[in-house]
């Protein structure tokens, strides 16, 4: 079984990575199914379960969100219930076959499936240009408030990750290899990863 | 002109992917070379200058050691002066032609040079490993003491890189590329960091 695991800067292109060498590879890509299957499983609202699924109870919340996120012990054990159901589901989806998964601390919830550990980074500035370029509600927002976007969202990863390995997120010394996607194009170093990933399966 | 530098753990083979690499490319390999012209130069013993330029200066001796090698101001003056000799000779080369540079912190000195940054690193097991097969004085060392070897001149490598650069030795943040060589033959994987590097200077 061919397991790839993606972690990733919030707008480093990890997730255009993730997608496009599962497609390169004939390899499953999980990303919304996970979130659809534990919205449908929980019942509750898919924002809300992607936020929690990707460490959202983790991050440092800006200062005027404070009362409305403010953390209740009921909500941490609601979001704590959705992250176990998320590795339980991980692992069912990692014996089903050939797969990419992006985020969700996958390179460690399936350590025992040996999975080839990428992690994709970049300079500031080229993530927050990578946001603006994807669009959506990036396009109401300055560059210091996607900035403040990016470190928030990364702070949550890293905080979850850090429940789970002694080595942090993003530590080189946790991954195969470390891609710095800064002023490239995801799409030309898509083969060249896939290449890199086949061979070090044959090595197994 | 196409500059490689390559960072690396010691016993991580990263002295053998630049030497390879070079070959793949068509590249001039600098490493010996360096040493030679810098001892020539400064008329002093080639492993006495092998062991400056490696950061030598910066390393955690071993107690026993203590008596031989403390530190007079004298010592410290001559190597600094070696530094900045091979600092310009880096330049030198730099402008020659296309090259691949292991270590010596190149990847700052040659920065105005854009060069293409790897870093390779590898499990302390696998570095262990590494030591025992290319032989030499290993031979003669416990596993423990390798591994006592490794660490002091990885902190030396450490300390001279960080005299110089905001972003620390190793840090990923440093560097294009980092590649795990865990459990890895370093001939196989030549030809792919070749084939991402080249593709790399195309989108420069």
């Amino acid at each position: 079984m061919g397991i790839i695991t993606i972690g990733r800067e919030f707008g480093s292109g990890g997730r255009e990575l993730g997608h496009r060498l599962a497609e390169e590879l004939g390899y499953e890509y999980y990303d919304k199914e996970i979130v659809d299957a534990i919205a449908k499983r929980s019942e509750l609202d898919e924002n809300y379960v992607a936020f929690a699924l990707d460490g959202g109870m983790f991050r440092n919340f800006p200062i005027h969100y404070g009362r409305t996120f403010s953390y209740s012990p009921t909500l941490m054990a609601n979001e704590t219930k959705l992250l176990a159901e998320q590795n339980k589901l991980l692992k069912e989806l990692a014996t089903k076959g050939n797969c990419v998964i992006v985020g969700r601390a996958a390179d460690v919830i399936l350590r025992d499936y040996n999975p080839f550990r990428i992690f994709v980074y970049a300079d500031m500035e080229s993530k927050v240009e990578r946001c603006k370029k994807i669009g959506g509600e990036h396009e109401h927002l300055t560059d210091k408030e996607i900035m403040r976007k990016i470190k928030r969202i990364d702070t949550g990863r890293k905080k979850y990750h850090g429940l789970l390995s002694e080595i942090p997120w993003g530590d080189k010394r946790g991954y195969h290899l470390c891609v710095n996607t800064t002023g490239r194009e995801i799409e030309s170093i898509v083969p060249l990863v896939a290449a890199y990933y086949k061979l070090w399966r044959e090595e197994q």
